[in-house]
């Protein structure tokens, strides 16, 4: 491709995403394609020779662009959201252009010097101590398997490393962790049966006195206690587990304690909202995701430690083929993650703070806020549903009551509910269990979502129960 | 930012590219600023307010593209390239335009489908067998974690995952391996003590009898041998470990067999080349980095099993808040790997293979084998140099030789040379140690390397000498 064509496609792509932005709305928020729709719009084989661009750019939106599932739409609420912005897609433009793999520092001193540079001024706005020190990572669930193979480390004396893992040990979760949690301890190599889920109060928030029990309990049988994760602001519901005693707790077995905040982390953010972290200093790492509710495109994790040495120690390797004259001087960021080579992500990190200011990114999130307010006022105003868990955010766990109902058709009930508004193509909302009770999620932190989109859901629940 | 300072900037962001790449040779090839330069320049917390996109693009220009090292760069023969292309870099524009994250089917069908397309589309490129299926992988170290850790569960009958890793198990690989082999030992909980590194032959290549021995070896001494991983052009020399001698002895030892192709895999689209691979029908896994030599922006790796169900029942979790009413009738890919979310890799590799077609990547492969033809006659033609390892596709590891000189003295005359080259800014080799001997090596896989920039980088070398 000549560089004519680049530049008239790249201001095409450009302006289609703009277009694209700016009629979202004409789109179904959850794709309406059927399994197999759009593979058998697809030959089987490659073509030998080169196509033009119109052609591909013509079958991106008409075959890819009726299979996507628009997570850019102000009618978002499922899962967690992934807010991408305009900065952050310049970023991410500038990134794929200058086509740099930033695994040691010499491979783009830039590179390394603004993650160090845009990680401490994260640090600082969620208000981590000072002395502790950040890195990027793809995912929270690749920064909590760097967590639980530091913790397993640690435990052992670095000898895990070396000899295999050495067993007894334990971890401990609340019953609401994240997935990536029992993922990763499967990775590690402690195996499923080392984790123990600690129970959760009402909130569905860790008791810390039941992982204290757990921990007592271990060490008398002579396991040893490797890593210990709280959450804050779990997935089904973001419940967020006491970090000061969990952490108190921590210190005092010498146990590591993760903290998965990833999309909790961005509320840290306002004043207000500081205390969900409140004894996050006990912790020895720290997990959240700007690529969730902070204008990041996906991928941009963000990962703390207390002490890094600990985290090179874990991963380091010294090739002579990745050796530099200036090991000593730098930091090399391979060596503080899973994989060797690493995109140029702090960019997008940098363009997103400096394009908002830490003032327009913390209205975002205040709305957004706001926003839930009124969600649960309209679920509220409405005897025939009910809200599950407490609302510390912005996810709302609800669903509609109906009496006499056993639990197996209440979820049935619900389900059918969900699955008409999601149909809509107005909006998608997902679903959760707690404590084995069926329910639906609203998750609000699309970047663009007004009241309008959350009093247009309501309506549409509305709606789908009259025709039930 | 409003839709139309979006669109000024999306065109300026497109432009700048445009020209960065018409000019990028009045770059250094290696940034040349000193640790702590970039960071030196970046104010220490972040803005309160938002500042413009006039004086962030400004800042990029003026802080960050100095401390960038050129990877697009034709004088770019550093470790393996990673070269990208201009309909490769429109996809990643749409692609964060889209901002969709990928983690199952119903998260965006295209992604998914597209996904299975293009990795069928790549199998057969590279002649694997018709039955196997794909995954995008962000890189070879994570690919060949996920080979580690699917032959961990497999030796053990999936008890590691759950009762913890079960000993004792080994791992097999060259001395010339690729470092990431040992780190996903180490992070799969095998161990480091785990892994036998098999002597290679004066090519460079293991030694199947080796192998052979080893495994029969620990097999009597009750150890079972979990994976072994056989490197077709590795990251020092690409020297090729003959598959087919490895697969038939792995496969009468019932040991998976992993393929790290990481660089080489896209020399087997020229069917001259495709002798490299022979034998990895035998395998289990294999992999290769369509972000090396395949014109993909990084990150993107091809993983392939030749059963996927081993690889999905070693990750599978299934928590309820990722359950869809489609999970039996479509692939989930969050099941194919280590991390949950995912970006939608796919359409660069889609626009990639369609735009150049095989032909045109075919061409770019064959342009590559032919300069380093040329370039190694230009060594030969000098007596003071030579080469030390065999050339099987275009990496050259070389040397000045210097009579009477210990080993030590030619590492720190060669290094010299080698700096003197990369500081001109006009060219970039590493270097890597060949049986304790220590080689600078030459890479071409820059996509608009030319004969022209491979003159010049011999010209540098015969100038740096005749400064010695």
């Amino acid at each position: 491709m000549d560089r004519e064509t680049f530049r008239l496609f790249g201001h095409k792509c450009i302006d289609w995403i703009a277009d694209y932005w700016e009629e979202i709305e004409k789109y179904p928020v959850r794709s309406q394609v059927k399994p197999g729709d759009v593979k058998k719009k697809l030959p089987s084989t490659p073509p030998d020779a080169g196509e033009s661009m119109e052609s591909i750019f013509q079958d991106f939106q008409d075959i890819i662009l009726p299979g996507i599932t628009h997570w850019q739409h102000p009618g978002w609420f499922a899962y967690f959201p992934s807010n991408a912005s305009p900065p952050s897609v310049l970023a991410e433009v500038l990134t794929a252009g200058l086509g740099a793999q930033c695994m040691v520092w010499q491979t783009s001193p830039a590179a390394t010097e603004l993650e160090e540079v845009v990680m401490d001024w994260l640090r600082g706005m969620i208000g981590l101590p000072e002395e502790w020190a950040g890195v990027i990572q793809d995912t929270a669930s690749t920064a909590t398997l760097c967590a639980l193979l530091t913790a397993r480390e640690k435990a052992t004396s670095y000898n895990s490393n070396q000899r295999g893992l050495i067993k007894p040990l334990a971890v401990y979760a609340s019953e609401e962790a994240h997935s990536s949690v029992e993922k990763g301890v499967k990775i590690a190599g402690y195996g499923r049966e080392a984790l123990r889920y600690i129970p959760t109060d009402e909130t569905f928030a860790l008791i810390p006195e039941e992982l204290e029990r757990a921990l007592e309990h271990d060490t008398r049988a002579g396991v040893r206690p490797a890593c210990v994760i709280a959450t804050s602001g779990t997935t089904s519901s973001t419940a967020c587990d006491p970090l000061e005693p969990i952490g108190r707790i921590c210190n005092s077995y010498g146990v590591w304690l993760h903290v998965d905040a990833a999309f909790a982390g961005t509320a840290a953010l306002l004043p207000e909202k500081r205390h969900l972290l409140q004894g996050a200093e006990y912790a020895d790492s720290f997990v959240f995701n700007p690529h969730k509710w902070m204008l990041t495109n996906f991928d941009c994790s963000a990962y703390f430690v207390k002490d890094p040495s600990l985290l090179t120690r874990t991963f380091e390797i010294h090739p002579e083929y990745l050796k530099t004259g200036l090991d000593a001087q730098v930091k090399n960021f391979r060596d503080w993650g899973i994989q060797l080579g690493r995109r140029f992500r702090a960019l997008k990190l940098w363009f997103v703070i400096r394009s908002y200011g830490l003032e327009g990114i913390r209205n975002m999130v205040r709305e957004h806020l706001r926003l839930a307010g009124i969600f649960q006022k309209l679920i509220r105003s409405d005897s025939r549903f009910e809200i599950l868990a407490p609302v510390n955010l912005t996810v709302i766990c609800f669903r509609m009551k109906q009496e006499g109902m056993t639990e197996e058709a209440l979820e049935r009930f619900n389900a059918d509910l969900l699955e008409q508004v999601n149909s809509s193509g107005k909006a998608f909302l997902t679903h959760t269990k707690l404590r084995g009770r069926y329910c639906m999620r609203l998750a609000i932190g699309q970047a663009n979502t007004t009241e309008d989109n959350i009093r247009t859901v309501w309506d549409l629940i509305q709606k789908a129960c009259t025709h039930m």
